[in-house]
């Protein structure tokens, strides 16, 4: 059923896909346009009369649409359940919640293992290089086409939080509020530099085939799964991993051999194996790119605050954790300064957690108790109840 | 010539190899012996009279005995310029200098490259692991071969300085002086996991071949420059990398693929080709093993301070840099702790740096100051002029 001319939209279980038809074509940073863009997405609640209590979650770099709700492959659930559910600081029972894989995803969203029209084959490398911006871009149509013009918030973690600053700089006037967590308003060279280490060993896999390994059958699994283990490490703190495991081995004794003796190393050997299950391995390239390439400033001017000039009136929540060495909390800081520059109002808070990046997905009650209260508190001033 | 029964010695330009006869193997902590053993080492200056003034240096993971000479494969200068030399703190005219190549690694010591005797063949997987206390057990027995009883000094940082708390623990004796630099005195889980993610890496390419990749005339080295990158960002902080490359491009523009945009991207590449030109991956493989395996503590009986009871004569200098995140300060001040504890005498200072782990290979005046004032105040207690 389509809401919008030139708009396809198919609603299945396990969420829906939305096409855009070739006058729709989705306006990329490069400079490409790309045609046949489809979205795929969940949502969870319903839509008010007045249509202002929608809330928009963007997910992070290996995250997807199935935000509360089982994940098709994994069959886990959903990966923000401390936020997301009936009673929660975002709840389908008050909230329409609507989650969207990003452009260059690989759970439905059009991206790099999606037929290019052109070939009838995966693209592979003929992807167009996407942006940040670009994944926003594809959201606000999204957005349209679901008949929303203003989200009651916007909400996310990591490069989800990467893409809460983009709405903020690219369309504040369709945001009530914003909830930025362990993110950052660009790329370090230390960031940069793990995702290289991650896009060489995809590449350096035979199996990757120069990105077309779809189309011959084949898929780079141990590069992948080494890409997984490197960025794994950088979700947590050295403090969280010492504690999980110090130096606790998987039998008595050392093996003397190359086996995985110690419990860390076990675990990160699980983390590769079972993230190539669920991912694939040039989405991983596109996505990690389009991480790098953020640089919110940049686009402005060199300015971080005059990315925020338009969003005056949009209400923020800024968190970072104390042990994140991935987005540290200078990172939000430089955020929240520039948001005060631009006269926008701005809570921030500092969590103070050993669990590092990745705090933003655990059991983090000061976090939890931050994002309940600013959501409740912008609830009432937009009228929801 | 040979000083001592049962072992051959050849001086050649670019340094010593010594081969001890099968009556003289190597007794390793796996249990394993290792018949045959040759230890490559280089020396700078001249043994004294009184054979006082031995300095060894120990070096650290990918590091080899070319201290203070080019290395004849790179052609770079030695490793070390900045602390070995004529007027530096360890000094050619005073000191008797000697560096060897660790037992597994592959600058001429025995290791998996080597030829296994009883194939004819590379060793590849068929060479026993090998420990820290392995490594020093063969120095031990190169410094009885040289003639030497005991040393005036024992240096090193990172894995050197790993080899030199284990000098302290198993030869106490046979030391005046000990310096250790950026080091621990186990390895942590975060240090185990990263190094996982270089075995992995090489492991999973398929010129690794199960570690017979020498006989097979290949060389796994995709996997072993994805492993260097890895470990190469643990070498720096995030502020070196940040001042030195931020988020510089290496053209104007991005190219909207995945060339090296960023000279952050280029540099790692870079350091990864580079590496593989030098260093062996099976050796890469049994040197990081013994790292993660190290934990003097635990071979003490949990008591770290039981390590060094037969070390209280021994002068210990311990350095370490505000922003090595690899072995940070915390783990230099738990070994000067563990020194006290043992009634141990131990100088310790934690230098202000921001170049991170790699600091004690760089032009860090504070350092060498320290090295300095301490070696000069030894030997001067060591009659040393």
């Amino acid at each position: 059923m389509s809401r919008v001319a030139g708009v396809t939209h198919m609603v299945g279980t396990d969420g829906g896909l939305i096409r855009f038809g070739p006058d729709r074509s989705l306006r990329l940073d490069s400079g490409a346009h790309l045609a046949g863009l489809e979205i795929a997405y969940r949502t969870y609640g319903q839509l008010n009369a007045d249509r202002s209590n929608a809330v928009l979650i963007c997910h992070a770099l290996t995250g997807d649409q199935h935000v509360a709700s089982p994940h098709p492959v994994t069959g886990k659930p959903g990966w923000w359940p401390r936020v997301v559910g009936p009673g929660k600081a975002i709840d389908p029972d008050r909230h329409f919640i609507v989650c969207s894989n990003v452009v260059g995803g690989c759970m439905g969203s059009t991206g790099p293992s999606s037929t290019d029209p052109l070939t009838g084959q995966p693209y592979g490398l003929a992807f167009p290089v996407i942006t940040i911006a670009d994944m926003v871009r594809a959201q606000a149509m999204l957005i349209d086409a679901l008949g929303i013009d203003t989200l009651f918030a916007v909400v996310g973690g990591s490069m989800g939080g990467m893409q809460v600053l983009q709405w903020a700089a690219d369309y504040p006037e369709r945001l009530f509020s914003a909830v930025c967590i362990a993110a950052a308003a660009r790329h370090s060279a230390q960031n940069i530099a793990f995702h290289e280490v991650g896009r060489q060993a995809i590449m350096a896999d035979p199996d990757w085939r120069g990105g077309d390994y779809a189309q011959l059958g084949v898929r780079p699994e141990k590069g992948l799964a080494v890409a997984r283990m490197s960025a794994h490490i950088t979700y947590l703190s050295e403090a969280a991993l010492q504690r999980k495991f110090g130096r606790e081995l998987q039998r008595d004794g050392l093996s003397w051999g190359f086996d995985a003796d110690f419990q860390v190393e076990s675990y990160l050997r699980h983390q590769g194996a079972a993230f190539v299950d669920r991912f694939d391995a040039n989405s991983y390239l596109y996505i990690t790119r389009a991480m790098d390439n953020f640089d919110l400033a940049a686009a402005h001017g060199g300015s971080l605050a005059r990315a925020f000039t338009r969003a005056r009136d949009v209400r923020f929540c800024v968190l970072s954790f104390t042990s994140d060495w991935l987005y540290p909390t200078s990172e939000s800081r430089s955020i929240v300064r520039a948001l005060n520059a631009a006269a926008a109002r701005a809570s921030f808070v500092e969590i103070e957690s050993d669990k590092g990046h990745d705090a933003f997905l655990l059991d983090e009650p000061v976090m939890i108790g931050a994002l309940t209260g600013f959501l409740d508190a912008a609830g009432q001033a937009r009228g929801l109840t």
